[in-house]
């Protein structure tokens, strides 16, 4: 398996044809730089590398570069004969044209030049850069993986500089080096002028050679015209210079990749890091990514000695591969969802950046924002949530939803701003890095150490939900048989989900034990039920018991009389349950993680079967692009914060508040998931997660104390799965080094049993399993993130079945 | 004058060709489509408008129209005859051909046709997208004010399938609405099948028509055989199908406009809003931004009308200009750098996009991330700072700058995180809206009322720079002349900064006895000195006098034996003053907003003559685009967090930490604007502000008690200047309505009196002036923000001299 087959980077060049047909003479400056090559490079082999070809002229092109080049390795890969776009050409090939096999085989290609022998080579693509591939995709989207270097041959003809500029962009969107522009000169036009200095502008070189000679009167003269043509050509000093230039940047791209890591080390302070004894080479280059995968520049030892050889200018002499693309495997910190390098993200980006850039939002509105919230409270299919607000990130999303719950909370029970309120949620949470919401979880190794912090809660234990030797259980927390009961199993993820078929009694019980303790005899007063939906992440991956979730904030709802600290409950304070308003204490879900689809559903709530009356969405939002955050509420909290007063008004807003960027890709984004959702592109990953024998058996009747079906969000009877396959999950769960495995939607947790017999965030059993994953070196490797002893692996919603199973393959290897 | 030529929106259609040379057939399918309109719509006009065009043909093309449309009213602006590229064309010609003439007299066609009568015009543009205007600039950066619907032509031929994309692309990252293609029928190479479907995808139409008939033996002949082919074509039922079907759009575009509000009101909770009794109509919708200027939808009367009168679905006939041009007066909370729309932002962003999406921070690094943070350590030319971290914006790293300096201070003065540890800073600071932040700030109507806000510091009062009555004064706070001094009065606001010449005794005293009393008498212990150098924004655009900003932060690092709260002070706490070392207490320059030339220079503690240790920036680090925040710290505050414990280092990071979009446009930002700044870009506005005679004497020699000259950053002598001009601010000043003005860098805030006798952010005194800028309707109007008594403008980097004074004509008309 090669999942992202990739680049040596040892100078390979591309041409690119600016313009229309092939007159811009693609395969005439490829023969001159071929034959320039040759002569600078007289000890290395030069190559030329056309992957697809069409026209009837493709014999005679092949005949061009061995006739005027002599000594050139020239290879074609895919031939079409018809003189069309190969899109149409492929139809009637009986090849295998996919952009897959495309890639692979100019990868084989490539790898084989620079495994045999020092050398170089062009490789030459087919018409114009966005023309269609023998696949249909568009050719720079089918190489974008290789991300070679690029020389465009521009348009010397009228309106040239136009399409050449044109030419440009579309390959600068899609990540590429575009590093310099060569054409015919042509002194009625003279596009060169004009690209010259355009482009050196953008740090680009513009080289003109003169054109071919007019077509001679017999083929033997125009050999002739043509050879002394390439002789002059090959020899000028500005091709040479360009050359010595395409060289010398290639040079310093690996200088600089290689000095990068060393530069981080002065200059960068590193997020959730101890800089204390940290190696400098454990500090990962990434040069660029592409689906699944980084592009790294490698630290193996083989890398030292390649960059001492490529120290000096020259084209030449590497062979050895520079750059290996690492699987993302924390889906770069739970943000991809849509792969790295989306051209389609990347473009509306892009015309949000042109039609806007940024906005002022304050009693303000854009396309892209309303479009976004309109969007959003339509597909979260909670009747409760009325209202978007925008923040840039988790954090601070969570910061509005804490002081929009509270607001309600001391509006609704009459508390001042003076008096000390709480919030509930549960043991291992986290919501995020800021003061206010680092506050929102009970002390830890996150928090404890920061000045500010001040935990301002009371955090349940909980069952979690956790995968044993192929078995799936409900534990409670060690020592807390007495107030969970024993260990449950049960004979599918699915069941575990079915909550109104499973016993709430003895949850009930505690919970309402413990609400009383605390209000009734501690005199504390709440304001918000926080929590994070079925997966608590920074907290280790903690899978928790969504029965117990769920039963926490029914209990809550249903005990204004707890929270109000007053005998009589006020008139308001107890809606029935029909309606939207809240009641008890504000429920905040805290998505920002486990929502929009990482879990394999549009929010994590529907899970839980309930309707939290704020919930805060970050990650995947913008599809894994840009940072962004929505708080959607209800209208009873928006309306707590009414009054003729501007002072009580949420004063809270971001100078880059609903930004058009980030809610033009997020609206792309979130589009674009949910038409996978409905056109079944996970079909596949759902395939081994479907009920086998075991649950084809009639469903149970309903328990006397089993949760109630309503409020039953739309998926919420949806079976559960994962991208992460029920086989490989279960063989994991078997593993003697493995305690337990969870897995949901692209989400899988791997907690591993520590010898030392420590536990959670300082223990450090997981990262033997990590380094093994990154060093792996057959191709590519794994790029891995730990928490404690729990190893996590995320994909992203765009995952293709291969590459999930591939990534299995090298886990269970290394383990 | 009218600084942004802006479009009626009646239904102009825009052609491109996609491809290299005329005969995409742009003239044709214009052709076409007249006659087409003319059938459809008997009663209207039928315009077309070449503004620009070259060649031999052109008088050809001229009565091209005319013989085959007859009735059409055809107009050409600027022809030139050479067969060039009109850049070269133009060369020889006397017309100016600058873009904004040519854009005026285009707007102003436009405006004639709308005012005159119904009607509908096609604007057809010279060669392809990104071809070359007279001026040299590309056609679609040209056009981009007036952001016209675009039907494209696309390119038949072989190869058109890559250039139609390309030049699609150029168009959409500007910003333009490809509404269709049109193209030719080509049966060989077929690229409509293909671009239909590719087009269909992201919602455009492609239509085709039959290519014209060959030329035929005489002209009689090929008039005859043209006048059939457009007799056929223009009643073909796919061409009415297109008209109907751009029509629909536009309408459907100008109801979307028309609801938005109305949707906004329902779906979007504002940021800073008292929702309460606000109506709906006080939302402004904005359809887009270019340069200095919104282009909003307007709410007058005029609106009402329009909207119902193009309710059905036609081409026709609404004469109002329904989008207005105005002003964005706050620079979008202060984040405009580089002008909205700006092509190089939205070209960088999306290259960012393309080559990495977004790459995990923790453990790696990349190129954006990595230069930006070398390119900022450079710049800010402060020694002490070593190290970038990256958060999203303003209020988060404003949070991190406070957890490193407590921890810093902690460390070293032996406090545990149980201490409570309080910072410095000055009354009517504002550090974001997080709550970590907010404790930073005294109690004040933005926080007063947030349930977990404790403010945590004490703030100092301080004296204000103003002009009054064209004086440039420092007036103490009300019935502080015993601590300040009384009010002191310069001759420029040169002199204001010339902290050498000035005495600080009174401030140093001042401030020495404070600090005994904090500490010694009542005990507290403080962590960091909090500043926002020079401007206070959020509290009103306070212009603190830099003398006691720097005299506070003099005495607070002399004062470590205050601090330490022991009688020997550590060995390590009071370094020399030559090192980078923190001494007394870690100083945080907060210049979120008043840095990256925001103020005129790349940082506003150059203004102080004093190295922070800290130094937080963001609004105009995108240069107005995307969020992103960087705070810097010195090397002996990243030793702070060093141990063998991971718990110590500061776990604090979002997930999009540095992330590769906002790095590459933070990085294109700053060397544009830095390249600004070295070439003169600004010379014009310092013109107004050069000394004049009263500065013409030689310097007082330094007075016994001044300001240390050390340490002196670079550009602290250069003298203060603003994008306002003097004789406006010095005008202003003199205005009965007016209490005082201040002025520096692109920031004018305009301090009104206020009747009623209230004052700050209660205030309502500046709203009228707000209302009345924002009501102009000869052309454009402005968009303004309030801070209670305050009215403040703010240019953005990029602004014209044109531009800025014809708003302060405005201003001056208004009041």
């Amino acid at each position: 398996m090669n999942p992202n087959p990739n680049p040596l980077l040892n100078i390979p060049m591309r041409h690119e044809d600016a313009a229309t047909r092939l007159n811009v003479g693609k395969t005439i400056v490829s023969t001159i730089l071929c034959k320039a090559l040759q002569r600078r490079l007289p000890e290395h082999a030069v190559h030329y590398l056309k992957p697809v070809s069409t026209g009837p002229s493709v014999e005679e092109d092949n005949r061009h570069i061995a006739t005027f080049a002599k000594g050139v390795h020239a290879r074609r890969l895919f031939q079409f004969s018809e003189p069309v776009s190969p899109h149409i050409a492929a139809r009637s090939s009986k090849e295998d044209v996919s952009d897959k096999n495309i890639l692979d085989c100019v990868h084989q290609e490539l790898s084989g030049y620079a495994q045999s022998e020092d050398g170089v080579v062009i490789v030459e693509t087919a018409g114009g850069v966005l023309s269609p591939a023998p696949s249909g995709s568009l050719q720079a989207d089918l190489y974008r993986p290789l991300r070679l270097p690029v020389l465009l041959v521009g348009d010397h003809r009228l309106g040239g500089i136009g399409t050449s500029i044109s030419a440009f962009e579309s390959l600068h969107i899609r990540g590429y080096d575009v590093q310099s522009i060569m054409m015919f000169e042509n002194s009625v036009y003279d596009n060169a002028t004009y690209l010259r200095e355009y482009f050196l502008d953008r740090g680009i070189s513009t080289y003109t050679v003169p054109p071919p000679p007019r077509p001679a009167t017999s083929i033997a003269r125009d050999q002739e015209a043509m050879a002394g043509y390439y002789e002059r050509t090959s020899r000028m000093e500005h091709v040479a210079d360009f050359i010595e230039r395409f060289s010398a940047k290639h040079d310093a791209r690996i200088k600089n990749l290689g000095s990068m890591a060393d530069r981080a080390d002065q200059s960068i302070w590193h997020p959730f890091t101890q800089h204390q004894d940290r190696p400098k080479d454990s500090i990962i280059t990434i040069d660029s990514a592409h689906g699944d995968f980084f592009q790294t520049y490698g630290t193996e030892e083989s890398v030292g000695s390649t960059l001492s050889s490529t120290n000096e200018s020259s084209i030449s002499s590497d062979t050895t591969s520079l750059l290996k693309p690492a699987f993302d495997g924390s889906a770069s910190w739970w943000t991809q969802g849509l792969g790295h390098g989306n051209p389609q993200l990347a473009l509306a980006a892009a015309h949000a950046s042109g039609r806007y850039g940024h906005v002022m939002f304050a009693g303000a509105v854009h396309e892209p924002a309303l479009n976004l919230a309109e969007t959003l409270l339509q597909h979260v299919d909670n009747p409760r949530l009325k209202k978007v607000f925008y923040t840039d990130n988790g954090s601070t999303g969570m910061e509005v939803a804490v002081k929009m719950a509270l607001r309600a909370a001391c509006v609704r029970y009459g508390w001042s701003s003076e008096d000390e309120v709480q919030i509930l949620g549960l043991k291992g949470s986290y919501h995020g890095d800021t003061i206010g919401t680092m506050d929102c979880s009970e002390p830890s190794t996150y928090n404890k150490k920061v000045e500010w912090y001040r935990g301002r809660g009371h955090w349940f234990d909980f069952p979690q939900v956790k995968m044993r030797r192929g078995v799936w259980v409900v534990e409670p927390p060690e020592g807390m048989e007495a107030e969970f009961g024993p260990a449950r199993t049960f004979e599918s993820l699915d069941e575990v989900f079915q909550l109104e078929q499973r016993d709430i009694a003895t949850y009930e019980a505690y919970i309402t034990r413990e609400l009383e303790r605390l209000t009734k005899e501690e005199g504390r007063r709440f304001g918000a039920l926080v929590m994070e939906p079925v997966i608590l992440g920074a907290g280790g991956m903690l899978f928790a018991d969504p029965l117990f979730q769920h039963t926490l904030a029914r209990i809550v709802r249903s005990s204004s009389h707890l929270f109000s600290h007053s005998t009589s409950t006020p008139s308001s304070s107890n809606p029935s349950s029909a309606t939207t308003d809240w009641a008890g204490l504000p429920l905040i879900h805290d998505e920002v993680f486990t929502g929009l689809y990482r879990l394999g559903r549009f929010t994590s709530s529907s899970f839980l079967r309930t309707h939290p009356d704020i919930s805060v969405h970050a990650k995947l939002l913008t599809g894994g692009l840009v940072p962004l955050c929505v708080t959607l509420a209800s209208q009873s909290i928006f309306d707590a914060f009414l009054s003729g007063a501007k002072s009580d008004a949420l004063l809270h807003g971001h100078s880059y508040t609903a930004h058009a960027v980030g809610c033009t890709v997020a609206e792309t984004s979130l589009h674009q998931m949910s038409s996978m959702e409905a056109r079944g592109a996970w079909d596949a990953f759902k395939a081994s997660w479907r009920p086998d024998h075991h649950n084809s058996s009639p469903p149970t009747p309903s328990r006397p104390n089993a949760a109630p079906a309503q409020p039953t969000p739309r998926s919420g009877t949806a079976p559960t799965w994962s991208m992460w396959s029920r086989p490989f999950a279960t063989a994991l769960s078997h593993h003697p080094r493995v305690d337990s495995v969870t897995a949901l939607g692209s989400v899988l947790a791997i907690s591993l049993r520590d010898p030392a017999g420590a536990a959670g965030y300082s223990s450090t059993a997981a990262n033997a399993l990590r380094d093994s994953l990154l060093a792996a070196s057959d191709g590519w490797a794994m790029h891995s993130r730990v928490l404690g002893n729990v190893l996590y692996l995320m994909a992203s919603q765009t995952s293709s079945v291969e590459t999930v199973r591939a990534v299995e393959a090298r886990v269970l290897a290394a383990l």
